[in-house]
């Protein structure tokens, strides 16, 4: 059994890695870490853990947590990873970091969106950025985990097979992403509130949003060119669920059949990638609270552009399940273990 | 391996009844028979089962369906089930019928709700109501289970602890109930439009719902005595979900901590059933996905009047998560086997 | 044309006062004052009024505020209403408040459930509750407005033509309430976030709501005689909306036709009552961003009880709505001006 | 007062004509046709307008509904428009058709993507495309208008500033659109029940929707060149809304400035289009109820591309409040009569 940690367990997508590792065959859950709850059960915080996980909740900066644990996971706001990260290493602990802090590897860049400072040069070296579809054998072996955004986990699974093999126009790319309201976490705002948020939709974020530059960063690595790309996220008027359609133009004349055959080859051996049949589109309601990423694939023959269309729950591929994906790995274990493959629907 | 058959797989709750026995450890799914989709895929007519359960939909009236299956669970519309229950009893199989149509003891009863025949009287005896916090063992050896509708599952745990033990004025029960609108099923009706429901609220099958003589049969059962209740339900703007506000008045005078020690004693060792402590109330989000019946205590002093809340999903424990549990005591299972233990959240 | 300021324009309740008010053919915004964003345009802080009503708000404690109108209305959060009606009347103007600070007549009362000093007893006599179909004369001459609750007006007006003709058992009223979530207000509360609305139904405010107190006030002083009720509210996963499903128990043998007729009679002239026809229920998305209150009727030959079912939108009739119509009638207007007559819908 | 007929009042669009002509002091209801509920009163298939629009519905075929009127309305499904309005300007009356038979000027476009013949020639020619931000000289004196689609209306608006001052790449135009379920009417549908939307998010309509040539047609039209675009409109899990995610490639070097100046002049007199400051961006439910269309604009300097974000309430100025602006524009009446100017907010 792996002993684990998870700092920041009261958020979100600390909940959500509670839930997944609670009824994962190898886990462990040996402590929980809060900023606000500490001395409470988790139960208290979350009623639907009552009689589930009543552990109680500790303070998130006792260092016991991470001794008693072999691997921690990092589900904190942004800024506050690179100290803990560094210390959980010197007490040689492994960590995946569900947070922004190690994803992008240009201290500057992480400088100019985060305002802030980053990770110290040396200790951001080490993580490896944990999109198992594409890192998987860096993954195997880091001690370091950057989990990757949600929106660019749609983006990446939908752009990669396109862009390894050079098929499109890399100045074309227009990414329209749409995500649930859970992206935005538990903290209080009137952004967040059900009387704002029921039976609206808006976009947000604009001019630009913190995770463009992740997304550039990865594309440009697989392309092996650098990309800029035009990325519009939108807020949903539901919790769970983010869908990006992404529009781009291919360099030399294609067909649907193609392309299909392109993405089914691509991802023939992932256990988390579905790429739908000719002519069926995905739903995000048919990955809620599993770790698919699915996939649909548009072509127009009127414009050329092929459209791909990329979803996933947010809270799960797009966080706490890609999460326990990449410990599956570190571990190696079964890569699927502990996540739900059937969505509650509807 | 238990082999099951669904007939009726494609309406909501035999979709769920795949879901759960797909992820069952003891189940082996052998057919899936349906009034529309016969030739189908089962992932075509519901595609979050895409790469998971592809098999081939058949015609409901199939008698290949029953002789593969050990088991056979219904999940027709009333009126259906009485033929079909007595072919699946000659071919020496075992059936759970999620309808209606063997829950009311008396076939005077049923015609007048239904308006429709009901089963033959010899066939009806046969049944077993299955509750299981109330008929466990007359569960065990059943051959044919009656499962229990989503209000009666409610009403029916919500005040058990009390009327077994005599404690209340029967003539003073009021249960007010409201339930998401996927009980409403997947036939296409105005009512279910999603404008319709969407952000409205509405009290519906007045002046008396069909689960009403259900609910007082049980009742009267449990109580030694013979007992009318007023049901009001109401549709909420979810998809699941339900929660029942239950008001008695006490024959003697109480108090919430003696009401709060019989509701744990009485359900002290049941795995579904959850009695929050004082002060806390349940939330219908709080079970979605699961097996559980969460139940909430209330007195007011001023009245005298206790009030329980009693909270389930319907598709699970007032349907198939139920018929599933029915089903592990029929074969001397573990009998939480294959239910989801934790709600996603949120 | 009236002069009206608004004493806490940006909450909710306020703003819906500026939206009925901006196209009320009598009546001229001259200030609204607020907590948190003085000098900002009205616009800004509710870009709906985009181009509409640009005016920029004021400190709430700003005097002009006051000097420049010949009403007020107050939209404050309770404890800060007396002092400001003090100050109000003491200038001359008169005032509508929103709040619960001059709804009981006790000061006992009022400490007890809000555990604060309540207005001087002088000031609290000249309080008119402002329930037009109760009070109308009174609210003729009135020069301080109690605003009703929102679970009061359902509550109040689904039950005054019973209790007028002395017609049930005091004893047995149970009020099961449903309401959206706009009754909460625009105030930051994980209890208002999105994601844990969405989806979600739960009782809450137990063991005894604020407004109970209220209610039972109304209805004894309607009864001449002391009232407890039982009176749960819920929170629906919806923005706006409030239905009472109201219990009661005659005190001699009645049938539905009688029931109809009373109720009809007792409305017959009133410009915001529809009382439904013999199997017609009302669904609060009817009334939505309207001033009715909506009654549907039942009764139940089994049990004899009684069934009111009594529906508005918490925020107009609820609120804002009633509000503009107490002040129709204290200024002699036409009691239906300004407010919608008809819901957008769906 | 001008008499109007709708021929197909009882779908979504047909009911919010009544609700804006009943409030329109210049109009008054002299037919209510429809398919299905002829001889029923209109408040029986809509409640919320029980007491205010009680008149009988009458078959939809019934020549005197035309007799009776000025103007009619047809609120129809596709393809029976044709006949219908030739009868209706034969007999002398004027029609504003919301249904798409006219929309389309060439009968082998309609053809195509309608699968069925279209209006006659002759009749075709006598259309004004009803956008009065575009047309409005035309439509002073038209006998005939065709309604534009929903979607059309977002992305012409939102587009007709840059195409008409040639100032982008024609060939790069992306329009990514969202829409509310109402715009799917009240048919029956698997794919409109709340359970299935609820919570849900997807494309739709693809390879490509009959909105695409509808929306060429008028670029063109306004830019002098033939355009082809991308479209890909989705379903968004609420009532009522629309947003448009617009594009373009300017031809030469811009900045938002510049193109905040340019939409602000072109739409300057209009009294229906709100173009927000420079970081403002519209939400849908700011427009809810109301016939504006909210423009908000970006421009990344990474890309240089222009992104242009364009609101409306789908069945307002997308459908019903665009018809009754354009009857208010044919009878030389005040434009905006008749239409809500504040949206019920939350």
């Amino acid at each position: 059994m792996i002993k684990i940690s998870i700092l920041g367990a009261t958020g979100y997508t600390g909940q959500e890695l509670v839930r997944i590792l609670r009824q994962h065959p190898e886990a462990e859950l040996v402590g929980l870490g809060t900023q606000q709850f500490a001395g409470r059960p988790f139960s208290g915080v979350y009623p639907h853990f009552y009689g589930l996980v009543d552990m109680i909740c500790e303070a998130v900066d006792d260092p016991r947590l991470v001794e008693r644990a072999d691997l921690v996971f990092l589900a904190m706001p942004h800024g506050l990873s690179a100290a803990l990260v560094g210390d959980i290493l010197k007490m040689g602990k492994k960590v995946i970091d569900l947070g922004a802090d190690f994803r992008l590897s240009s201290p500057a860049v992480y400088r100019k969106w985060y305002k802030t400072e980053g990770p110290a040069p040396d200790l951001l070296k080490q993580a490896v950025y944990g999109l198992p579809e594409i890192n998987r054998e860096k993954i195997k072996t880091a001690r370091v985990i950057a989990n990757p955004g949600c929106y660019p986990t749609t983006a990446i699974l939908g752009l990669a097979p396109l862009l390894k093999n050079k098929l499109i126009d890399t100045g074309s790319i227009v990414i329209d992403s749409k995500s649930g309201v859970s992206g935005a976490g538990r903290g209080l705002s009137v952004n967040s509130l059900f009387s704002e948020v029921d039976g609206d939709f808006k976009a947000y974020g604009l001019p630009a949003h913190r995770h463009a530059p992740e997304i550039e960063q990865e594309l440009s690595l697989i392309a092996g060119e650098k990309i800029t790309v035009s990325f519009t996220p939108h807020l949903l008027p539901m919790t769970r669920g983010m869908l990006s359609t992404i529009y781009v133009q291919p360099l030399t004349p294609v067909n649907l059949s193609m392309v299909q055959e392109l993405y089914r080859e691509f991802y023939r051996d992932e256990p988390f990638i579905r790429v739908y049949p000719q002519g069926q589109y995905p739903h995000t309601k048919w990955v809620q609270g599993t770790n698919y990423c699915d996939i649909g694939l548009n072509w127009d023959e009127r414009t050329g552009r092929i459209t791909v269309l990329s979803v996933i729950d947010n809270l799960v591929k797009g966080a706490s399940g890609q999460a326990v994906q990449n410990m599956n790995i570190m571990h190696g274990l079964e890569e699927t273990l502990g996540n739900n493959k059937i969505a509650v629907y509807p």
